[in-house]
């Protein structure tokens, strides 16, 4: 790609950088990829499976995207898109909550906005954790987590 | 203080950059400050507080802790240094947590270890999702937790 094409579009390295870790946040945690989901045990599997699974786990793509978040701290910009990111996957993720409120799988008495934050961020923790620590055991904390959201 | 007693200490910028990261992650989330603490209840409480809280939450602190376990990803002393302390951190809350499950706060059949992992993943991320977005409602979801996890 001829240099000009690039500098036309950012203006420097790090509007460059800042494109690139915004998109590749967006690839690791596609908003997408929640529509398709059934409910919070639908969710949770899926974050067990990510973590779990060394080829499904691309720790790049997590690392950058915790990066992202981080650079948030230094770059307005950053961070207002980053935080709009995160208000739709805790919509999207208040909308399975409430599926599976209706369902009788949650009960109904419990904020649903409120579990929609814990689940969102016990899973950003869980992948911050487990990138620094291989060890953790993911599965026990997910199925933890499930069996007191049920109860 | 003479170049002389840093350059004998530390061996180059990085090394001194990791050992003040280190400290202030300390600093940050002291081990001891948990010891003093009661049960869950009391944890959470601490958590809520210290985010919510302008002047207790110290976001240049927290920052540089959320950087410090990023940096695990390039430097192993350092991943093993911070993996060391959130397991140390995971040991303590498991106290707490078996203190509430012999006093019926918490339902015994709880796996002791699961809930301390969802509890410190979960304040972790909370803390993340707080530096992005100021406006998070950091008081609900803690209640919402600890709604469930007593029920």
């Amino acid at each position: 790609m001829p240099h000009g094409a690039v500098s036309y579009h950012f203006h420097g390295k790090q509007e460059l950088l800042i494109a690139a870790a915004l998109v590749t946040f967006e690839r690791a945690f596609p908003v997408a990829g929640l529509r398709s989901l059934d409910g919070v045990t639908d969710l949770l599997d899926t974050i067990a499976a990510m973590i779990a699974d060394p080829k499904a786990f691309d720790s790049v793509l997590a690392g950058v995207s915790m990066e992202a978040m981080r650079e948030s701290e230094r770059d307005a910009e950053v961070r207002e898109h980053v935080a709009a990111l995160l208000r739709e996957y805790r919509v999207r993720i208040a909308e399975l909550v409430r599926a599976d409120q209706d369902r009788g799988a949650i009960p109904a008495d419990s904020s649903t906005a409120g579990v929609a934050t814990v689940l969102a961020a016990f899973a950003d923790g869980l992948i911050l954790h487990a990138l620094v620590d291989p060890d953790l055991d993911v599965g026990e904390a997910v199925e933890s987590l499930r069996t007191v959201l049920a109860r």
